[in-house]
């Protein structure tokens, strides 16, 4: 495939497919069409056409689409046909339910390691692991070859703790800490505030 | 101010806009720009500029904006000028850790209940509140005229429990299961899934 750009707002809706393709294939699906999978995600039928369309020819005209091979194209688009190890910092609630979430699997990442600056919370278990010092992040980032992270600490502490992933190798971070994160271009940021959320839906009551 | 339909996304941006000034505001501000906003945010200036335009006049030209006065309006705007109960469903890791969450305050939104179909989960404490049955669910929602709900069920249930709390008077829902709602056209349904925030970014790497 030749190297263009994709808008983002593209490659966003992939792992929206791609989440309704497993589901599918849970249900011992085989076949579907983008008739189906626009009517479940409430998404067009075209615009699920042209999204697709912008990384190969994955159906036939009429006979739809291969569930298994789709979804192994688009984990391959999304770089998840590996496994992604993620460092989660902050060991709070937010923290400790995300490292102990089961929905990773199966979806190309996995948490490795969970860090805090509490000496009361250093050393505790959270689900499967030791919490480690937020002191030792560079080292064990790094030598762990880790370039995705999620930030639950609170938001006095996230810029910093952002930095220091950056310098250590991080090149993906979602922050569930509600501040903007000032990082270089080349590192890419999601945000998970639900208050952003609830607050767009507020509006319209 | 003259009814007129908004573009979602421009919506979706205002509680960004809100936090950002709500922040400024702890940092004891009084004045602040588009061009400032927009540095803080990665948004461009005159793209903030043309969003609030939609609302009305909120700032001078050349004398930026009273940030207590902006955040206000979009209080307004955005409806949480006033304190939106919400009701929290399923007790586990992740509706435990938003049942708990301290960044609802002041921001428009307070968590009033939390229910869960586990027995050995019923009764018990999830900070300030006791666990009520989820076959409670109708009676006390629309009793206490709640309107806003976050569902953090497995994916299983989730349909069942949006259904439920749908007939029950809520108008808005952020969804925690990892799928896709059908519900009727008007209400809101909002998703997390940290899951589809990481696939973007690796798709990056």
């Amino acid at each position: 495939m030749p190297e263009k750009i994709i808008p983002d707002i593209v490659v966003g809706r992939l792992p929206i497919y791609l989440r309704a393709l497993q589901r599918m294939l849970e249900e011992n699906r085989r076949v579907t069409s983008s008739q189906e999978l626009g009517e479940r995600l409430g998404i067009s039928a075209a615009q699920i056409r042209k999204d697709l369309s912008q990384f190969g020819e994955f159906g036939k005209q009429g006979t739809g689409y291969s569930i298994e091979f789709l979804a192994d194209q688009i984990k391959k688009i999304l770089h998840v046909d590996q496994v992604w190890d993620m460092a989660v910092i902050g060991a709070g609630d937010i923290g400790s339910a995300v490292a102990r979430y089961q929905g990773f699997a199966n979806r190309g990442l996995r948490v490795a390691m969970i860090f805090d600056n509490d000496p009361s919370k250093v050393g505790s278990q959270v689900g499967p692991f030791t919490v480690k010092d937020i002191k030792t992040i560079k080292d064990s980032v790094r030598e762990a070859g880790i370039k995705v992270a999620m930030i639950a600490t609170p938001s006095q502490t996230a810029q910093e703790v952002a930095e220091e992933l950056v310098s250590s190798g991080v090149r993906a971070i979602l922050n569930y800490a509600p501040i903007n994160l000032n990082v270089p271009e080349d590192v890419k940021v999601q945000y998970i505030d639900p208050v952003i959320h609830l607050q767009r839906m507020t509006y319209y009551l």
